[in-house]
Parts: C-alpha cells; structure tokens; sequence
C-alpha cells in the first residue's frame, strides 16, 4: 500500500516540474502583492470531511455496477480515509452515517483515528430508510409525520446519533430529511411543517451545548411533488426558531435549475446562519459528480463569497464545515474523491489570489467589464502548483491519483477484500 | 358601449342553458352537504384588482403589435377597468403604477372611480427606468446602489409614490425591484442587501401606520445573474427587519423552473408573511400570459392553501390582496383580463367545493389514493355555471368575453380613441 | 377476489347518481352536434398497456417501502393485470421486461392470458443493469460501449428478448438506453451514436417484418452528464436510419424542465415517427408519478395533438401504441394504475369533445382568446361520467379503484403472497 | 482615436511580463509535443463576426439605459467594427440587420469596409417586428402566417435580404423566426411547421447557388408557449428538406434550462448540419450576456467539439461560420465585445491545448478519472498569452480593453457622436 515514501519518491519524479510552475506562479502573485506562503498557509488550513458512505461504489435506482475493494466495516472506512489523507492531507476528518457506521468498540475507533490522524467531523441520521425490525415505517415521513409514534420514533434515532457522535468526539449532527409528498393533496403542508419544527426542537434540546445541528434542504427527490425542507428560506425559518446552536447546510446539488447557489452563499453568511457544505457537482439535479466536474467556476463563486465574507468583520457567522457528499457510480470512489479535493482546493486557492481591493473599487463604481476582468483573472488563473506545493508541504502528493493508480492501490484493495465487497450506503 | 341592459339581454339569451348546468352542479354539491348559496357569497367577496398598465397591448424586447383603442389617460384607464367591472364585478380596484398614472386632479378621479364602483388597490413604485430629466439613473440598481445619492433619489420616489396613494385612498405600496446585476463579480451581494433594506425601512418609515407595503421577489430578468430580491426567502428576511406592515408578494412568474408555488403559499400563510399576489400564467419564466392559461391545476392547488389557510383560526395571516398583473402581447386585453377574471374564479370555487374535512383524515391517515381522488375530483368538477351564477347575481355576464365581443367593444374604442393610441406601460 | 358480480352490484350502488350526471353530460354534447355515442365506442377503443414491472412497488435510490401482496411471477403479474382489466377494461395488455419476465412455459402463459383477455403489447430488453453470471458489464455501456464484445452482448440480448417476445406473440420491441456518461470527456459523442446506430442495425435486422421497434429518449438518469439518445431529435435521427419499423417512444418524464411535449407529440406525427408512449406524472424529472397527477392540462393537449392527428388524413403515422410506466412509490400500485388509466381517458375523452372546426376557423383567423375558450371549454368539461359509461359499457366499474378497496383486494393479495413478496422491477 | 501606434505603445510597455508568461506557457507546451508556433497560427486563423445591431446599448422590455457614443449609420458601426479589428484582429466581418442596415451606396460601404480591412459575412432578415408602412403584420407569426398575404410579405423580404446582402458580397442569410404562439390552441403545430417549410423552400431557391442559409432555433421568447422552431431537431428536419445550402445555427442562449448543447454541437458535426453559431453567456435563458462570462468550461467543452471534429476526416460537415450575438445592457458594448472575443478565443486555445490522443486512450479504455483529469489539464491551463500572443503578432493589442480604456474610446466617441445617440437594434 501506499507509503509516505511512496508519495516522497512520486513527489521527487516530478519535483523539477512542479517547481518550475510553482516558482512561475508564485513570482506572478508576488508581484501583484500576495503573500505566497499565507496563502500556501491557507490552503493548508483548509479542512474536508470524507463521507464514510462515499467510499464505495454508488448507484442509481437502475443499478449500481460495483468496482471491488470496498470497505465493509467501519475500520476498512478509516484505513480508506487514512490514505487519502496521506495523499491530500485535507481530508482529515470522516462524516459517520447512523446505522451504517454504529461502532462496536468506540474506544479502539478513537485508537484508529487517532493513529490515521483523522477525527469524526459529523454524525448523520438516516430517517429515509426502513431498518429491518423497526416498529413503524418511515413511509409517510419521519420527523414530520401525522402520526406522533412516528415521530417519536424517528427523533429517538436522532438522539441515538448523538450519543454515538459523542462517543467519537463529534460535534456535529447532520440533518438530511426525505420528508415530503409525491402528490398534490397528499400531504398538509403547515402540519407537515409544524410536525418537523416540533421534532427538531426535541433533538435539539437532546443535544450537548457545544455541538451544532445542521438543517438541510433539498426541493426533490426522493418525494417528487414536495419536500418539507425544499430551499434555504425553510432551513433558515427552522434554524431561526431552534437556536443559534442550528445552521443551515447546502448541498450543491439540492437546488432548482438555475439556482445562483452562491448568491444563497452570501445570504447565510450574512445573517449568520451558515452551517456548513456538502460538495458534489451537478448538471441537472442531485446527480452527486464529482465536485468541480461540470461547473468549476460556480464553485469559484461560492468560495469567493466564503472568502470575502470570512474577510469582513461585520459578518458573524461562525466557521463553516466542510464536506464531500457524491455518489462514485463510475469512478474509483476514492480516485473520485482525490479529484473533489483538488478542485474544492483550486476553487479556494483562485479565491485567495482574487485582487479584492481592486474589485471592490470596480463594484463601488459600477465599472462592470472591470469587475468581470478582475473576477475572471483569479478564475483563469492556474493555481494547481500552488495547490501542490500546499499538499506537499504538508506531507501530501503532488499528484495524488497519479500515485493512486500507480501504486495499483484499488488492485490490492480488490486483492484484500475481494471484488465483490460491497460498503454501506446508497 | 356596454350597458347594463346590454349584459341583461346577452345573459338573458344563454339563462335556459346556463339555469341547466347550475341547478345540475347546485344538486350535485347540495347532495355532498354543501351550502351553495354561501359559496356564491364567497365567490361573490372575491375582489382583484386591475393594473392600470395592463390595459395597453404589451410587449417583449423584440417587439409589440398594438391592437388599437388603448386608454391614452388615467381616466381612460378608468373607463376600461369599469368596463370589466360591469362585465365581471370581482374586478373592483385599480392598480396604479407611477410615474405613468400620476393623478392631475385627484378629487376628480376619486369622484370618477366612485361612479364606476371603483377603488385604487395599491400604488407601485417604478425604478427600474429611467424617467426624463431625471437626476440619476437606475442603469446599476436604485435602492440596492452602491451610490448614496442614487438611494437617495429612489427612496423619494417611492415616498412620492405614497403621497400619490394617500390623495387616491389607496393603502399599499408594492414595490418590485429590478436592482441586480449581469455578472458574476459586478456587485457585491451583501452590500447591495443591506443597501436595500436601509433603503425600504426609510420608504416604511414614511409610510402611514395603516398602509401595507408589499415586496416582491424575482429569480431573474431584467438582470440575468442575480437579483437582489430574487426568491421568497429574501423577501421575507426584508419584510422581518421592517415590521409587521410589511409582507411578501407573490408573482405566480418570478419562479425558477418546477417551483412548487402553492407550498411557498402555504409557507408565507403559516408565518403570516403572504400579502398578495399577481396573477399572470407561465411556462418558462416571466412570461405574463394569462391567468390559467398554462398551468391551471396550479392554480387551483394554490387557492386549495389559501382557502385551507383562511379556514384555520391558527394561520394569523392578515387578508391577502389579488392582482393580475400580465402583459397582453397577443389577445385583445380586456378580452385577457375578463379570461384571467375568470380562472382566478374558477380556482378559487373549485377550492371551495373540495371535500376538505375528507381531504384531511386521508392526509391524517397517508391514504395516499384517496388524498388525490379527493383532490381531483375539486379540480375536475366543471364548477363554471357556478362562477356565472355569482357574477350574475352581482350583476355582471354569464360570459363576459362573449359580451365584450357581440357589443363591438374594441372596435368602438378604436373608434373612439384610434388605431394608433398606445397606453402607458411596457 | 373481486369478481363480475362485485363489479355488478358496485356500479348498481352508485347507478342513479352515475346517470343523472351522464344523462347531463350527453345532453349538452348532443346539443353541440356531438355523437355521444359514437364517443363512447371510440373511448372503448383505447388501449393501454400495463408494464409487468410497474406492479410492485417501486423505490428511489434512497429507499423502498414495500407495501405487500406484490406479484412474485409472471402468472401472479398476470392475474393482477387481468384484475385491472376488470375493473377497467382499457387495460387490455401487458409489457413484459427481461429478465424479469421471462416466460417458462410460453404456451402456458398464452393459455393464462387468453383466459384473462389479455395479450403481450411488447417486450423491453434491459441492457441498464448486469444480470448474474454476465460476461462483460454495462457500467460503461451496452449498444454504445466502446468494445465490440460488450455491444455484441447487448444485441444478442435484445434478439433472445425478441425470441422471447414472438413466443408470446408480441409485436413490439421497446429499447430504452440508460448509455451515456457521466462527465466531460468521458464518451466520445460521435463514436458513441455511430456504435449505438450500427447495434441497433444488427437488433432491428433481426426483428420480424411485422414488429416495430419502438426507440426512446432521455435527456439524463442514470447518467448525469450526457445521455447517447438524448432528445427526440436523436431518436428521429436514429429510427430514420433504421427504417420504417423503427419508431420514436415519448416518456412524459423524459425531457428538460418546461419542454411543450405536446409540440413534440405533433411533430413526431406530423413526420410519420412517432411510435408510443410511455405515460406518467412528472414534476421535477423522470419521477415516474401517476399519470395526470401533476399536470393534468398537459396531458390533455398531448391528446388534443393525437385526435386531431388521427383525423388529418395527410398525417400518415401509424397507430401509436400506449403505455402506462410510472413508479408506485407510495400508492398501492393498482390503485395508482387504476388511476392513471383513468386520467388518460379523461385526457383522451376532453380531447374527442373538442369543438375542432370552430377551433380551426379561430386558429386560421388568428382569434387568440377564442382559441382559448374553446380549447379550455373541452379540458373543463366534466366528462368524468362519460368515462365511466364507456367503461361500464365495456364490463367495469364506475368507481374503479371504489370497487378495488371495497373487496380488500390488497388485504388479500398481502394474506396470499405475503408482506413481503416483492415484484421484480426497479 | 486608438491608432495602429496606441496599440503598439501599449504592448511595449507590457512586453516583458507578457513574454514571461508566453515563454513559461510555451516552453510547458513544447515539452507535450505540442507545436506552439501552429498553435498561434490556428488562433489566428478563427474569425469571429461582431452584429452590427450590437454596438449600441441593449435593453430589457423594462427599459434600455444608454451609455452614449453610439454608431447611427451603417458607416459608424463599420468605424466601430474596424476599432474593435485593430485590437482583436478576430473581428474580421460584419452581420448585418436588414431594415436596420440596408446600405444607401454599396459600393461606398464596400470601399469604406475594404479600408478597415472587413467583409460582411452574414445578412439577417427582421420578420419579428413590424416596419413603419408595411403591409400586413407579423403579430400573429410570418413565414408560418395562416394566411398567404403574409407569409409573401415575409418571404419577399427575405429576398430583398438577400439582394442587400448580394451587394456587399456576403454569402450568409440568417433567419431567426419569432413566429410562435403564446397559449395552447392558438396556433396549429403542423399547419405553422408546413408553412414555415413551404416559405423557406421558396427563400432558398432565391438564393444565389453559392450562398448559406443558417435556421436557427429558440424555445420560448418572444412566443411563450410554443416557437414554431423550438429545437435543433425542428432545425435540422427543415435544413435536410431544403438543402446543402441549408444549415442549423445554434445560439448558446437558445436552450432550455440543462440542456448539454456541446452534444448538440457534436450531433449536428456528425450529420454534417452545423452551420454557425451565435455566441453569448447565459444563466437563465437568451440572457445574451458576455460570452464565456457564466459557463466558461461549457464555452470549452463546445469549442472541444468543434476542433475533435475538425481533425475527424468522417466529418464531412462544412466549415462553420462564428458569430456574437449578445445585448449590451450595462457594459460598454465595444468593451463586451472585447471580452466575448477573448473568451472564444481562450476557450478555443484551450481545446488546441489538449492531449487529444490520450483522451481517446482513455475514452476507449473508460478510464473515467484520467479522462476528467486530461479534459479539465486543457481547461485549466492558463492560455491566456497565448492567445494574447496570437493576436500581437496580428497586429492587435495585448490588453485590447486596457488600450480601450486607456485611450478613452468611449469618451472620444460621445464627444463626437453625442451622449443620447442611438444605434438601431433591440
């Protein structure tokens, strides 16, 4: 498997070419005042939670066509993390799906993560499955549904994720709720609205006062008709009425068509309600692609929004999570990951290098090819050395899937656990 | 011109098959337990105003074919609106929108309106163009500016719009903002935000203690990156920080595609932020057709909340005012209007005939068949004589547009007022 | 089991109150110069397909929640089609999928339909999952696969679904590809029609001279970023290759947000290529909801295009054939198809009702709101009752899926097949 | 005004650190295999035509606010085409809009062209407004007019359009066709479709036998329910019963939302039906913003197409033309244009730039990752000297809108042509 003297001799392969694109950049940035070495500082700063359910193959509701080496337990899900934190030391934390990732012996988890250098970052709840032996279906919902028991039932897991969280040291619970209506008339949309408030208030109040629920919203799928929490304003009314301990979370990938997803950005930061990310790419909808695959400037757009507001000392909003959530269906999951990790690094890095004096100037005074000239400079910009140049500095490959796949990594993967090893998950 | 006499003998000519359908659909809905004649009293208290702008033949960026007849003043455009009313009694107020309506001698039009049975609704503001002579120009957005002095101007205007009001009886200022930008980079969103608010809360501020200001919300155009109001959300975090004489408009076209408007309703009911709406139909955008004309199971779902909301004592709503607000590029527009009159009533009966005590034990009980039978079998009753009963009552057509046609009305006000008059407007 | 004579007695219960809403109905289509009964017959005429696979129920790629009593084989797929055709007796045929359906004793199988006036309406071959002990996998494609083997796979695949089909004397031979890609550069668009083109070559050579291959389209799922037949004009481009027994599949939920499929619908027929469809509901995608459940309008303008196709004389397309093919997510799936069929013939039945020669005489004088009137006069007549008497007429219920709950027909499916029988299909 | 020595001046006093750049990216590419020297060339080799009805502010239908110097003659839009030449020397040609361009003294313009080193490449017909004293009106469509009178008023003008167009040697007729309808009955699909095909039928067999006809398509707007050519199908089905003369032109802005246009792009490459391109930046619809300002790595993945299937020699599809078409609404039109330019450009460059024969490695090998990784290296590549090399050696400027700004154009143009002249347009 792969080594730090794997990733040390790749990094040696390629060293002079690195440089050399390294030094041309970072020459460029200084003369236009930047400080290479903060920004390098930042970029290593930049932390990304891995999703433990993302490490496997994904599918559709037509199929999923398993690549093999899957990791079947909780441990293999650490180890997987552990190597891509080898490869991108900003993968350093794991998101924990609740009941696919109960641990047996939390404290031999802690054990493992310590060693791999990894944390939990978030633990999610999963009300939009049936478990075998569950007394009451989540059908019709969940922490909206008619039916008190229901409710009840469903706010107990919540808690139940807790308390597994808090055994891992997490700190944050992540709320996804499929709750919703296939068919006008199906569903009564203040009851179903009412029910969910009244639920997230008793998981809320379940919580330790050092942790943060994050609420997401999503418009469909896998209610087709409506969802209880389908856009931002939802999360914010919910969040707005728990405490200041809730916050909204945005799934790149859980908006209409057209949607200016960072203009929605910059409104949660303003009032202070941002909780945190769940990056993927999208063409249509939920499509979960690798992020920065289909709309790499997008994604530009929204840390330039996270990076002016984190600049402004009137916004208060309180550091922002981040995290990966795609679904691998035709990509090595992990080498898909490796991919994620570079573009949402990329996308901050041309952030940290945008001229923001100068485009704040442009946008007082209205000169609107300017501000376009200026954004687009640090778009257009090629920050990838930069990007290396942070990873290696911090341990990490210059080319993370160029050693992946040389390392032949997924065939000793397959080798050990065979080619049929199927993960948890979607 | 139309007459009364002139709607008595058409309705007189159609009573027999109209008197058919009525008491045929009368037994059918008495037999399920409902009080028909409470229900032409309901129909009968719906009232929608008329936008004053909406009289002239409209048009799009690449054109406009006008039709001829089109009221060149505001007491033409009195003259229309109680033409409509004489047809169809719902439509009993006006919308003016300034600087096209400004009133010369107001106590003259309010003795004009009284003698055609008329109100002024609500009085709009209007910066999103350029006025003659004006100091500065909204080329960048008005109360969102970046420039005080542009604020400034914008600010005043709607104040004057108030004053308008005010001589007219009017009691709401709906104000819809163009203010946005075409790039990514052009204007900086928080700050143009929070210009906007400061900006509404001095027009509020100047505002009498028993007027209503509504704020509009819209994704995109006459921008086409990012709008400062652009969704419901928005609106309403504008509306929270102004007070409680603020709420949140809805224009059944200022969506991104697939929108579940009726939910965004009920939403707005349930924290009592819904103020009105203008009602236009739409298949792609903002495209201002006639009500009904597209998408008309929409339109009865989102009646099917209003009617649901105002019958649940917990829903603190205020009463929701109702325009129609559309441009009328290729129908006659009073011949548009008087269709539009009538799918708003449609909507609204078929909501009022909906099993709702049936409806609400299946949604309690997730029969989800049954909840859509239920539904649909509302939607699809042909409640039309219904709806012509209750304008007859009131005085008005059993078929309005089949009057206005008969009567030569347009010819006679090309007659009238030429081929070429072209009314203010878009 | 729900019997004739349980049909019988249901519609006797309800039979005064059915035909004093019928006896209205023809009454007022009679005095309009309609021939109800004439109607009537061309109602009974209609024939919808059932899919073998839509009989269970169906999920999303988030969960699934099994409602009980689902058909485990053929036989049990069968009688539960002959159950619908009971209740409704445009349900004349089924569409069979394989592998799921493949028939053990063909002859046996005819005999089981024969009995229960059923026949096969087509065959679907299914290339967008691997099957057990599958040579070569589809996860990067099948008729479009950049090796030779895997296309090969795939068309002998689609002519042992042939083989199977001539055995149970199907005449139809549905291809859906789920082929495409998921990101910039993973297929390359000119090799992977030419390859899908030269596969379906080889199929279509393959079929007997008397069956049509019907070619669908689908703008995304499971492939996010491109799909090899795309849209209509890919299916139109490709079937014209073929030849003439090759024709265009309409999916109501294949298409991008706000496409006017009815505009789709005249031009296929208008060009001789328009082969079937496949009905459902549809919101936000393909989300495979009841058919008329969403946008009832629409549905009836699809048809609007339909009837006034079949009586052009100059439209020289051949007899479209029809199916139902949605996901029972949440209903019951008899009742949601019980449902369907009776949407499509409501949509069928305002479309025969239509007053098409005033229609055509306002359309070529360019009467824009007469066109409306009229065409909105037939989608708000009620012709609900009509429906029903075409039905009763033909052997069914007046209140079909009244008749399914009445008897417990699910209660005892789930007390003979079990709780937790569960159909092949998605 | 910018003369030959501004330029030159302006990139002496930027040489150097252009050239460091140029040689870093030259010296990058060389050691790919890449030959740079013929890469510049190909750069210079792409000539884009500038509108002439785009050099003058653009409007929304809420309001146009103009930004002065404005071209009003045909002879001030060729000065201002000429400008934009001498600092992008890929701005080469014309397109010209027929009422608002038809040249008094051909022979003058075309000297006056020959001067400023220009050809008119293109003439656009205008059915989609009525012209002062025109016989019959366009409201209700042209070329698919219901009645004849029309539709020879509209075909006869096309053919003027093609006299005009004879005169200045262009060898391009573009028909853009707002004929459509606005609601559901208003219009006969097939009847609109044959009479749009009869009259084109008679437009081409006026056109002389060396000319192009270029049909494009549009969803929705002006018309918005249906446009009689809604989609590159409807195109392509007309183009193929004209002629080789006749070709599918796609509009980026064109497309409904989520539409993979570059896969159109390939489709109509494969049958030999791509005939041009109206190039802008669209978020929501036919925004006709800056090109490459929203989706710059669509821009690229189109441009990806247009070079795979140059160097394809299956590819039998002629040489296409490449126009910009956008409304300056609140930029500096020459500004935009600059910027459109230079974004074809990079986007263009940056498809040279890619490793092309590993892509097809690994697109036939479906290896999915290295695919993205290949794809995305060309997008990411910072081509910007190069293209700025390109255009030096052409002659142009480095900085085009830097030397704009710089020499004060736009103040130098409403000295000389006033503040509130207006160019004729949208």
């Amino acid at each position: 498997m792969i080594t730090n003297t794997t990733i040390q001799e790749s990094n040696q392969s390629i060293l002079k070419s690195h440089q050399r694109n390294f030094n041309h950049l970072a020459e460029n940035l200084e003369s236009k005042g930047l400080d290479v070495n903060q920004i390098i500082q930042q970029i290593r700063n930049l932390k990304i939670a891995i999703p433990s359910w993302a490490l496997g193959t994904g599918g559709t509701r037509f199929g999923r066509f398993p690549g093999g080496g899957e990791p079947g337990s909780l441990e293999e899900k650490i180890a997987d993390v552990g190597l891509l934190r080898k490869l991108n030391p900003a993968a350093d934390s794991i998101s924990l799906h609740i009941p696919w990732d109960i641990p047996k012996d939390p404290k031999a988890v802690l054990q493992l993560l310590e060693r791999e250098g990894l944390t939990i970052d978030s633990v999610n709840s999963n009300t939009f499955q049936d478990q075998p032996g569950q007394a009451h279906s989540y059908k019709f919902g969940s922490l909206c549904h008619s039916e008190e028991k229901v409710r009840k039932q469903a706010i107990e897991h919540n808690l139940h994720v807790v308390e597994y969280g808090k055994q891992l040291d997490a700190k944050t619970l992540t709320v996804w709720l499929a709750d919703g209506s296939n068919f006008p008339g199906q569903q009564h949309f203040r009851n179903a609205f009412t029910n969910t408030l009244e639920s997230l208030k008793e998981i809320y109040s379940g919580m330790p006062s050092d942790w943060t629920m994050l609420v997401e919203y999503k418009p469909y799928e896998p209610n087709f008709y409506s969802m209880v929490i389908p856009d931002w304003g939802t999360s914010h009314l919910l969040t707005q009425s728990l405490g200041t301990q809730a916050k909204v979370l945005v799934d790149l990938g859980h908006h209409l068509p057209n949607t200016n997803i960072e203009q929605i950005v910059a409104r949660l930061l303003h009032v202070g309600s941002l909780g945190g990310f769940h990056f993927n790419g999208s063409m249509y909808g939920d499509d979960d692609l690798t992020t920065g695959s289909i709309k790499p400037y997008q994604l530009f757009l929204i840390f330039n929004e996270l990076v002016d507001g984190s600049l402004d000392s009137s916004v208060l909003n309180p550091p922002v999570s981040y995290m990966i959530d795609a679904s691998h269906n035709s990509k090595d999951p992990l080498e898909d990951l490796l991919q994620s990790l570079e573009a949402i690094q990329i996308a901050y890095t041309q952030a940290l290098v945008l001229d923001r004096s100068k485009l704040k100037q442009a946008q007082e005074n209205n000169e609107v090819s300017p501000c376009q000239t200026i954004i687009q400079d640090a778009f257009r910009t090629d920050v990838r050395s930069l990007v290396a140049e942070a990873n290696r500095q911090a341990g990490g490959a210059i080319d993370p899937v160029g050693v992946f796949r040389m390392a032949q990594t997924r065939e000793i993967l397959i080798e050990k656990r065979g080619r049929l090893s199927q993960s948890t998950g979607l």
